[in-house]
């Protein structure tokens, strides 16, 4: 945590804290946008190296990611002591085919692997650690 | 629980199902469009009827959402059961002067509150109830 900003208390973590914080979750939320307007779809995903991987059908959520940018977040956050943390990563999609990982989404099969070619990752901390 | 999806077992949940789980709830993510790019910002909120209402600086975040559509995403997951929630409202973004609601935000003080305007709210359960 090289960065602390002493009014919000925001710790900013850098690029290898980020992914090994990604490497513990499952769930993540891909941002899209649809007709101009941004769309949230939570996704179950896995780590491959330094890349998120997730598995959909094919539909809008994936037609929009293909035709421009995406944003993925995950977070885990403790209600009780006010602290958590969120990694947020700008990039886009690619197909994932021929990577073989073991996602298994929580809403059932899903026929096409994604994954998202990252442009930035960061993340922050805010509050005392778990 | 009106409708399930047999193959996902996605349930579909109703308008009010989706602001009762959403007043459960402290922390949502908040998705603008920023340069035709979506980015991800999580907010702590509070329910007021059934607007969401958060706290926020200004900056690219509330600019984004003055001048485009956003989404508001909440959700509550348990890896160990790989059951949970989301609810998804669009929507745009409106100043919330004269509001009072008690959001303290966990990343310090912020000085002005938004309301989200919602024109439509949905809500998906997956996996077991809690």
């Amino acid at each position: 945590m090289r960065q602390v900003d002493p009014r919000s208390g925001i710790h900013v973590l850098d690029r290898d804290e980020c992914l090994c914080l990604l490497a513990g979750e499952q769930v993540g939320r891909l941002a899209v946008v649809e007709h101009d307007r941004p769309k949230i779809y939570p996704v179950n995903y896995a780590l491959d190296g330094d890349e998120v991987v997730f598995r959909s059908d094919l539909g809008a959520k994936v037609d929009a990611g293909h035709r421009a940018p995406v944003c993925f977040e995950v977070d885990h956050l403790n209600a009780r002591t006010r602290a958590g943390w969120s990694v947020v990563i700008t990039g886009r999609l690619e197909d994932a085919r021929g990577h073989d990982l073991p996602i298994e989404p929580w809403a059932g099969a899903k026929q096409h692997q994604f994954r998202i070619v990252s442009e930035r990752i960061t993340g922050r901390r805010v509050g005392p650690p778990d």
